[in-house]
């Protein structure tokens, strides 16, 4: 019996705590099972009563007759219940019941020798503080989740993992009340042992799944995730994710000196995008977009995306335009004047039809949205026949309805057609679907051997860490007190040398455009009143400054950033991050991406900067992540000189890991 | 008989080009105005049949017997039609033709002699190009809006002003299905006379309606509004307005659409903000946020926005906190270490509602929120009666449901509590609301003379300007070749003066860092072969660069701006715009706003600068607008030297009006 089929379709379950109070959330289990028309046999555990329900109850898992594959437990005794899962031989163990991770340092340890224990024991754990398994097409409705009161709702290829238990419920009955069909939705709760890596990657192998939608909090299997995503989008399956905690409250909790450019968010926001995962930033778009991405591949385009919009309402259809405008999505309409398809007075369903046919062919737009008016509403059929008529192709097909109408929604959702509700949803979907990335494959292998001679870096070891790695940094030499001697060519920058002095500039310990040697012992005598030790560099001026950062992420791993350098670029928190390594060429996209270094791309016909040398940097400091032992922590060339042939790193700091 | 009765309750209608064929589109007011119980008189206007649809018909409204109050006009000859008015003493003709200024310049030029016509018989236009009026309580359904084929739409005190006709009905819809009751909505078309903000004029004195949205392409009538505006805020009825044209390819859309200039999305977003008009930016927001500010005044928090939420579902309620978040909206609970009141616990309906009206009660709180799970779906009357249990107060209470919940959706709106579907509408609503400001008292009476002694200002002219209307100007002189003799105490910066050349910088016509006079003969003598005149001014240093604008905007009228200097500034687009002229203390309002100049705002240690001194030169060219007739359409100051002390302008230019 595999993993898949002990969770998704056990032969019997264990209800371990079920109640006979039918209101009870604990006796939701097995009226659910019944009610969605389980197939298995269904045991109640239950010490005090003979008879659950209407079922036979047992007093202990043990003494229930096998084979059972999975139990659900929802008492506070979860330790004892796991060793008698064990003793009856059950495969998976989900828990519901709370206080562990979700319930402070001694909640986090009572889970962490759960986990252990299970592990020692053969019992996979999904949870705790989970709301369960439900399979719609294999009729398991193993959940504690009341959305399960729903008569029939829908099946379909929209399978879900949700970190949150009552946000299955959300889409669910949202997207059933669109005729949107599901497959089979998981509660992980905390995560101790089976996490949304692996479920996603039983999902990526099964059948009945032809989409993955994720509800996130957070990720705690990073690389195993990144692997199912890579196995889903092989089997032609999309990941979309919904992810919480944008707000100042994450970014917060990043606390590092690159982590106030680049917070937890940002972090796992490059991460779905390498991976391949599509991230949406709409909740109902989650389930919207299910349609518009299944069985397609990511666009890949080298323009910037063109929608093609058919309407027969000018103010509704102008919604959405102005909206996917925000995103910087085109609308177009090939062979036309006007921005936007008038059909108004199309006349026959077939011409409608024929018309977005025409386009699903045209090279001239990259998807197609219809928008329909108040017919949605009072003829459903009739409105979206036309549409339901066009070819299904590569190319996405959408509509969005100005009013409310259920039931031409739902019509569109039966006939595979993407259906949004609200003008930002749609324009939200268009634009994660026209950003999905095929996921990168990274290497991985460390082969780099990092000399870490210092546990505190100062700024000379740190540039020599940095040449080490392949960034052209600048000529220095260290002098000391008290002649400072140096053969560094005039004109030159004096920095005083040391680790302990965090803001050297602020502590009169940087001296600047240095012209000859008399100026350089007027200048440098102040500094030998704080240390001995200065660093010589020669004067680099450029087009403009850039910074570019690693960072060893706890979620996600090595991360590498380039932003526009100075302090108004860090106040517009104006940074692109990727996932380390990436080659010279990602690293120029990333640069495109950063509004400010437009400084040195030829704004407003200004000198252009060489941007190749400055991505050469950014790419040679992502190499951290192929250093063996991954010894770094964080590091930062901050300036690094764009010039307009080379680029220079000036200066930095390395935080090695403790 | 006044404007509004002729509109909204007309004693006899006119339907002009009413068809006998009950499909067509203008057979539906006639449909319509019986359907939804009008006690007046219907008056089908058809010169080719005796009968339409069971009524008498007439061959023209001259023939119909009086008094006719309001016409409908539905042909191609709208100008024969409007003199048929005037004739039988009509007071109000909407006019759904279309082919006006929805159709280029000729349509334009048709538009305006209609206008000018319907001013000399004395009869009020409604469109061209209107879809037509409704009043729910009033029964009249005086349109073509397929929207009300629906059977017996809500009545309450939400009224409605578009310039779409379809997304009055895309709102009604919507609206009604969630119990929101509607009173008058009225589609402006092109407004060639009656406008938006008279029409916002009427339903601020009409006692049925208690908040007015608006969905707009464009602002048409901008003083007008902004007097209506002030009405309603005076009769205490807040108005609300989604506006399209938010990105570039919207705004183009927009004018297309509606024939209509549109303008700078910036300039309308400062109309509103200081006309006291809210601004929604999700189009279901437009109508969910009625309940929520129905009643209400605006806040004037004098710190950040603080809402209590209250849950029974983990998941949901942090996808509201994480989006109010995002809008720099703090969730707060008072007296609970957690950020969020967790009830799902609470016990009875009555603890609940006491929960909720303690912090209705608390000082330590902004606004409260309930966020209600799947209960809403399955028990709906028992899962919002504690929300509806909770006490009135000036603070705002409002839900969010997670699950799809239309029942209980329209038992809280049938409450009068606001009640959102998803948890972005919900928060763009309570982000409207606290940035909801009461409308600006603007000096209006011309209080300056200018001298406007050049058509075109060079830099020296132009800073003398902004000196006149009180901005403190770098000290400067003109110098004249071949010597160029000055009395500017060095360090200096000499610039060549000519209105011709208009990048002085990139023709090498600009000297900086003159440290004295042999310094100023060397650096000088290459401005001489650009011209005879240059500028000498004194060299400024200070802590930041400010750029301050002022604009004689087509739609609003003058507008005063303020950002960062320098070219990442522009980049970010990091400005602030106001309607001029501002006080000072509203000039440092704005300047708090701007990002980029946290520079001048002690930002990580760096020091203050003169902010008061800033401000004082924003307001000082702001002055502009006071200036008789307006003499300016273009002014700028760039850069604005900020010190630590004052604040002073060093460059800048002028554009007078044509």
């Amino acid at each position: 019996m595999s993993l898949a089929q002990a969770l998704f379709a056990p032969r019997a379950v264990a209800l371990v705590g079920a109640s006979g109070d039918a209101k009870k959330n604990t006796a939701r289990p097995q009226r659910f099972l019944a009610k969605h028309g389980y197939a298995g046999r269904v045991l109640p555990i239950n010490p005090t009563r003979a008879e659950v329900l209407g079922a036979k109850a047992y007093r202990s898992v043990v003494e229930a007759p096998g084979p059972v594959d999975h139990a659900f437990i929802m008492i506070p005794e979860v330790e004892q219940a796991l060793e008698d899962c064990a003793r009856a031989g059950v495969r998976v163990a989900s828990v519901f019941s709370d206080g562990f991770a979700d319930r402070g340092a001694d909640g986090a340890a009572r889970q962490a020798r759960l986990a252990a224990r299970a592990r020692e024991l053969g019992v996979r754990l999904l949870g705790p503080n989970s709301m369960g398994v439900i399979d719609l097409p294999g009729r398991l409705a193993l959940t504690v989740n009341a959305v399960l009161e729903m008569d029939a709702p829908p099946s379909g290829g929209i399978s879900m993992v949700s970190q949150s238990g009552t946000m299955l419920g959300t889409v669910l009955s949202r997207g059933a009340a669109r005729g949107l069909g599901f497959a089979k939705l998981v509660s992980v709760g905390n995560e101790a042992d089976l996490g949304v890596g692996e479920i996603v990657g039983l999902l990526a192998d099964d059948p009945a799944t032809r989409v993955i939608l994720l509800f996130l909090e957070t990720v705690r299997d990073a690389a195993r995730l990144a692997e199912a995503a890579r196995r889903a989008h092989a089997a032609g399956k999309p990941v979309v994710a919904y992810k919480l905690g944008r707000s100042a409250l994450g970014e917060r909790l990043a606390r590092s000196h690159t982590g106030a450019l680049a917070g937890s968010d940002a972090a796992l926001d490059a991460y779905f995008r390498d991976c391949g995962i599509l991230r949406v930033d709409l909740l109902e778009a989650l389930f919207e977009i299910a349609p518009l991405v299944e069985g397609r591949t990511p666009p890949r385009l080298v323009h910037a995306p063109r929608v093609a919009v058919v309407t027969t309402t000018g103010g509704g259809a102008a919604s959405v335009v102005d909206r996917l405008g925000l995103s910087g999505i085109e609308t177009v309409a090939p062979g036309r004047d006007a921005p936007i398809i008038d059909l108004t007075m199309a006349g026959t369903s077939a011409q409608y039809a024929a018309t977005l046919d025409s386009l699903l062919d045209s090279p001239e737009c990259d998807a197609v949205l219809a928008v329909v008016g108040s017919s949605a509403m009072f003829h459903p059929q009739h409105a979206v026949e036309p549409i339901l008529r066009a070819r299904r192709t590569a190319k996405p097909l959408a509509a969005f309805l100005t009013p409310h109408a259920d039931a031409s929604l739902a019509l569109l959702a039966k006939g595979g057609v993407a259906a949004f509700r609200t003008p930002e949803a749609c324009a939200d979907a268009f634009r994660a679907y026209f950003a999905w990335q095929v996921p990168r494959s990274r290497v991985s292998s460390p082969d780099i051997e990092l000399k870490m001679r210092d546990a505190k870096f100062d700024e000379k070891s740190a540039l020599e860490l940095f040449a080490a790695l392949g960034v052209a940094v600048v000529e220095s030499q260290v002098a000391r007190a008290p002649a400072f001697a140096h053969s560094v060519p005039y004109p030159v920058a004096a920095k005083i040398l040391s680790a302990e002095i965090a803001h050297k500039t602020e502590a009169g310990g940087v001296v600047l455009d240095i012209s000859d040697e008399n100026d350089f012992r007027a200048k440098t005598k102040p500094l030998a009143k704080l240390g001995d030790t200065i660093l010589v560099q020669r004067m680099e001026r450029g087009l403009a400054e850039a910074i570019v950062g690693y960072r060893d992420d706890p979620l996600v791993g090595p991360l590498v950033m380039v932003g526009a350098g100075g302090v108004l670029a860090e106040l517009y928190r104006d940074t692109v991050l990727r996932l380390a390594p990436v080659s010279v060429d990602e690293a120029e996209e990333m640069i495109e991406e950063v509004k400010g270094l437009a400084l040195v791309r030829g704004y407003r016909g200004l000198p252009r900067g060489d941007v190749r040398a400055l991505a050469e940097a950014v790419a040679a400091l992502s190499r951290l992540a192929l250093a063996r032992g991954r010894p770094v922590a964080e590091a930062e060339i901050n300036p690094v000189i764009v010039k307009r042939q080379g680029a220079v790193a000036v200066d930095g700091l390395v935080v090695p890991k403790e």
